[in-house]
């Protein structure tokens, strides 16, 4: 019986799995902090993997979601801001030398699409877009069956597209980004701002603000809070009437954190669609629906991933 | 020998050709207007088909390039605004019955992009991104060798994402998309407008001015025009900023009469592309180049078209 080994890493946690090719309930499952004062991430992937590491069974492959960007044909993590030291990292090939199986890696949010494809609410799907709202925007694209990678597996930075020429700046240092218009950050950078300029509100102006909370006074009736996450909604919406056009989905899964405020952003995310689309064909029938896989996306996309590479390589 | 028929139809031209499999020469060519007083366009398709069909030699399939959205799996045409009476027509199902063969469709966008990727500038390369700007601006997009398609054979409309919201209204009745802001339409639009604001120039203010005038007097170095080109090659390299991300092309091909206008647009498409894109690795490398094909893109991709059929689905 052949296993796969699936790792999420991510910024805070590391968490490892082992799973039959058959079966998404793991057989083995590992969690363990990223960063640690007496040992460096790469070797705390490393115990991960170790620690879960079947006895007898042969290992066909390890995959793992990377929290940034990286080249899936030579296992190199590009960058990955969370993680110290991991700079044009040749991960795949460290791991492939360390466990002598092959290796192969996907970006986090690629992994989550993947895995909602395979496993949570994109089943039977052949056209999937999937987005991940959280504190910033990721994207993941599945067409004809196949995940969009690009040349160099750059390819579905989806939070990375000019919404607004001139707009608020990006964590990535550009301007109008639909990630700096609509992500968890973005809410709460506009609350600040609002409230900074002295718009009354149950919130109070602070560096630590965050969506939820932003999420929690719109519930108790807030208006700016309420209005914070219609803002976030329209540019999502905007996003989208662009992004359908361009790809043509079944489905569109919203996952991440934002994702689960329901109507707040949702209601105006839809009316925006609506007005924005070229042609109402597109959103004709169009499920747009939230992940199922919580947590689990990752190591889920990852086995699928390793899934997929143990059919389509061997 | 067996024989593929490729057709492009246009709203002014019918062209049909025979081709072998292992060849781009044509064995038979054709070419008669669309419209005429006595007879339809499905008519006038049939009969271009029937004046090249080969006395004896067995023919696989017939493909063809149309103007408007169609469905690639029903191969009925959604619309096509310039050709009367095709709305929601079935013209696979009526040439299949007339013809006794195969009948494949692709939008004439996404034909001249396989034409461009199979015999064209996309040769070798696996990731393709394709415009052609004209009148209007289409595009097609080849990722990891296959063609992007979607759910209903409806993506990568390229020309009808909103770039500046709020921005010029577009031919498909809504604002600010990239095709109402760097068309040839757009172009002598905007030339038009500030004619009529009183700008100076050596062109004079008509319903009829397109965007070839306006290169010709850019060249003899006039402001307005020159200008005009700036702003269009500003808002396609924006654009690209966004699409590169999304697609993450080894190759972006410009066809379509406007992308001949050279330095005038593609200087400031350049500069506006290295200042949006998110991170320089998306263009480091990137070939971007005008087509190759010209007129024959329609044929040629209907072409590819059918070999790629003739090689999958038997």
């Amino acid at each position: 019986m052949s296993i796969i080994v699936a790792v999420d890493i991510g910024g805070t946690q590391i968490r490892a799995a082992t799973y039959t090719l058959g079966n998404t309930k793991a057989l083995k499952v590992t969690k363990i902090p990223t960063k640690s004062s007496d040992s460096q991430p790469y070797d705390r992937v490393v115990r991960a993997i170790a620690s879960i590491w079947p006895a007898s069974e042969s290992v066909s492959c390890i995959t793992a979601a990377i929290p940034g960007p990286l080249d899936p044909e030579t296992g190199i993590v590009i960058s990955a801001p969370n993680i110290p030291g991991w700079e044009h990292f040749p991960l795949a090939q460290k791991l492939q030398e360390r466990f002598s199986v092959p290796v192969y890696l996907g970006n986090d949010a690629n992994m989550a699409a993947m895995g909602e494809w395979r496993f949570g609410a994109g089943q039977g799907h052949k056209h999937v877009l999937y987005f991940t709202i959280s504190t910033g925007i990721g994207g993941g694209v599945i067409a004809d069956n196949q995940l969009l990678t690009g040349w160099r597996g750059l390819a579905t930075e989806l939070g990375h597209v000019i919404l607004e020429p001139d707009g608020p700046l990006c964590g990535c240092g550009k301007r109008g980004h639909f990630e700096a218009l609509a992500s968890g950050t973005a809410i709460a950078r506009y609350v600040n701002e609002q409230l900074a300029a002295g718009v009354n509100s149950q919130l109070k102006p602070s560096p630590s603000l965050g969506a939820r909370q932003v999420a929690d006074a719109a519930r108790e009736g807030d208006t700016l809070a309420i209005e914070a996450f219609a803002r976030a909604g329209k540019y999502i919406g905007l996003a989208l009437a662009n992004y359908v056009v361009t790809f043509n989905p079944s489905i569109v899964i919203f996952g991440g954190g934002v994702s689960f405020s329901g109507d707040l952003l949702f209601a105006p995310m839809r009316t925006a669609l609506k007005e924005n689309v070229m042609d109402l064909a597109y959103i004709d029938g169009l499920e747009i629906t939230t992940a199922q896989l919580g947590d689990d996306a990752g190591l889920l996309g990852a086995l699928a991933l390793g899934i997929y590479k143990t059919k389509h390589d061997n």
